[in-house]
């Protein structure tokens, strides 16, 4: 039977001087005279697995050939090592060629950039970095999955393409089944009437909106899906395609929301820390100097709870010299978020900031000058989450959309949850690869996607 | 402390003849001239709690007018229920309206044609219909995360913008951030050097080549993502935009794909019907009769395996006059499926396909006629699943994409995965409203989705 190297970690005393059957990869390979040592890895655990040979094997000239990067299938007998930071090795007894690889692999055992990498974006998952890295996007993936469905949260799946623009910001990627050497016009105008839903259509950049309706369903809810903005920046954080974590709560105000917040943070950065021990410390070692310590921190500390207009009192009293000075009504630079967490020396949550710099969707205080919002900042990763209390309030919701000018005829269901047993609710947004990069530490956001899309990038 | 109606549920002794709150929505509203029955919902449990009261509460004129659809915050005492078919029931001692709703909000405790349903598609997760339906959807999504979690499957987000056309198809949305009346054009072509991505790119029509190079990098993995077919179909199971779930398993044949297959379509019925009593039983009584015992025949069932040949056979020696007479080398249609189904009395795998009806990557068997592909047809459900052991030979992989004249250049490096260590390995695509239409008895693709998109319909 074909065991994984996971098994062989997971219990190796169901195996120690046992015959196994491995599949996997060759990720280095050593010769020498009479012997030869094989990093085997077949993808299913962190650690390599080290097959020893020697020249007692028929095929041992043959073995020797297999170059970095071929398929092959061991079989052989678990033993104890010699090695000392390692406690077992597996002697071959026979060696077979699964698939070849070529010389010229761009993969070899050495280290490559990280731009390099990029371009070879279908083979970087096999280093071990990308491995790890990629292991965390799912293990965390999974981690939030269950922290919603644990708490009674419904998965919702909102849609992508849409009519609606729910930030207002306008940077959405058209979608249509047109030729685009032949779109059908009409009096001057595109004429919707003929693509294939007779409508303008983008893809999402939130699915809050739509969460709103389940939320007032099913109290609680939560989208994980990708969002999408046409934004042209050049950025170690930006992407025009990024998974987003949503979730919405009825019956739940701006206080309820930031206990959900940290509460989900500090349970997803456990649940990878708990599973993913040796990933976490290849990320620690090569990485990210005290990436450990700092998460471990994050769970055992207590998030501050400041106002917008604390915060800027304290940026203003500060003994620094801004690059943007901070002032009342205004938003904060990342310089001011930096500071803002050093001083409380943990993570904060900056809530009721001013209006005007804020969505139309957010819960007018009764300053009438700033909004139920929040965002949390994070030591070492700024905004990681912004969340707010919405606009319970029909007639104040309708009056912000007209402040700003908004079409509310492809948001008229919007508006309408207001009227049909609306109550207090609120919830929050998580970029995915923001969180990835915090739990990662890799700080480009290329680095955390399989296959970023970016400008100019749209390769695989 | 407000709790879930879900919490009474669990655990009703825990509340027995003590007072509890509880936030939700009103279904049903019955009045009487001393009394008052409310069918209480807050959307965390599938059963409503029946909310009583009296005239001897001060507001009771008050509460008499609340319409059905408000939400209200109910304080009281739960007792039992004097109804034969109900534990327990709250006894109000204060019931507090949070939002009002007008007598003309369009969900009424009465049947409502699912067409109806689907113009107010934002209320009506707040049916029994939809929040069973819903509430499997959010199940059964987890359930299959958590069957390839556990099985150490990594998730794999694959891109929704792409360059590529994994099916050769064509059918797929562009996406693109042209102004569409001003699409810039060089020597009469659409000049994408100004694009986004400086070149074409569509919306995916399937992750599967990607999800190719991480199953060769950490042998097993899987995709749950949003997927898209720019067809102009306007059928009962027909979407523009769907969720698909594509494993795809390193040194796996296609024997062991079926038996993946086959173990989790079981798990995730199972995992549904463990989970969801109530919602199951009320789709068995109102939306197909008989859902729960074919479900659980499906997961006591053995799949039976026999080839496409073999199946023709049996269609053409079957004493059934056909619509489509079934031919060797040709397709199966719908009618074809049925029989099979009812002929062997449960799931049948058929396995090696004409490869002329088949896509470009599927392994090409010994008879250089058929590839190794599998269907999965279920009773009742049609065509599932569907699945191949993939080309891993370079040479037969490029000779096929040259005699299908395909352009090779936006995939070579899903062909040099065939170079680089490449190995037998297989996967299969399962559409994930497929599934939910046979797990809910619901037959229309438009009730399975939140907010579906179909021609002519991106509302919302």
């Amino acid at each position: 039977m074909i065991i994984d190297i996971k098994d062989l970690y997971k219990d190796i005393t169901k195996y120690m001087d046992k015959d196994v059957k491995v599949q996997g990869w060759i990720r280095n390979h050593r010769k020498q005279k009479e012997f030869g040592f094989i990093d085997f890895f077949d993808g299913t655990f962190f650690k390599h697995l080290q097959i020893v040979y020697d020249n007692k094997l028929e095929s041992f000239e043959e073995i020797q050939k297999y170059h970095v990067g071929s398929a092959i299938e061991v079989t052989g007998h678990v033993i104890e090592s010699p090695k000392e930071n390692q406690d077992f090795e597996v002697q071959a007894k026979e060696i077979k060629l699964l698939g070849n690889c070529p010389e010229d692999y761009p993969i070899q055992p050495k280290k490559h950039s990280r731009e390099f990498l990029r371009e070879q974006a279908y083979l970087r998952p096999r280093t071990p970095l990308f491995q790890a890295v990629f292991r965390v996007r799912s293990v965390a993936a999974y981690a939030i999955h269950k922290y919603f469905q644990d708490r009674d949260y419904i998965y919702f799946h909102a849609p992508i393409i849409t009519s609606s623009d729910c930030e207002g910001a306008g940077e959405m990627f058209h979608v249509t089944s047109f030729d685009l050497l032949d779109i059908p016009k009409i009096d001057g105008e595109v004429d919707y009437s003929k693509d294939m839903f007779a409508s303008p259509s983008s893809l999402t950049v939130s699915g809050q909106l739509e969460a709103e309706s389940f939320a007032l369903a099913y109290k609680r809810t939560y989208t994980f899906g990708p969002t999408f903005r046409a934004e042209n920046s050049n950025t170690r954080v930006h992407a025009n395609e990024f998974w987003m974590i949503e979730p919405e709560i009825a019956f739940c105000d701006l206080e309820g929301d930031m206990e959900i917040m940290e509460d989900m943070l500090k349970y997803v950065v456990k649940y990878v820390l708990d599973n993913l021990k040796y990933e976490m410390e290849f990320l620690d070692k090569f990485v990210e100097n005290g990436l450990i310590q700092k998460l471990k921190k994050l769970i055992d500390s207590k998030f501050t709870r400041i106002t917008h207009h604390d915060a800027i009192e304290i940026l203003q009293k500060a003994p620094v010299k801004w690059e943007f000075e901070p002032k009342q009504g205004e938003d904060i630079a990342k310089e001011h978020e930096k500071y803002i967490t050093e001083y409380f020396d943990g993570p904060v949550f900056i809530t009721d900031w001013p209006k005007d710099i804020k969505a139309f969707y957010m819960k007018l205080n009764d300053d009438n000058e700033t909004v139920a919002a929040v965002d949390l900042e994070v030591p070492g990763a700024g905004e990681i989450m912004g969340g707010s209390q919405r606009e319970e309030d029909y007639d104040k919701l309708v009056k912000r959309m007209d402040e700003l000018e908004m079409d509310k005829t492809t948001l008229d269901w919007y508006i309408n949850l207001r009227k049909f047993g609306g109550c207090i609710h609120s919830g929050f947004g998580m970029g995915f690869e923001r969180l990835l990069i915090y739990l990662t530490g890799v700080e480009n956001i290329r680095d955390v996607i399989p296959y970023p899309r970016t400008p100019g990038n749209c390769d695989f």
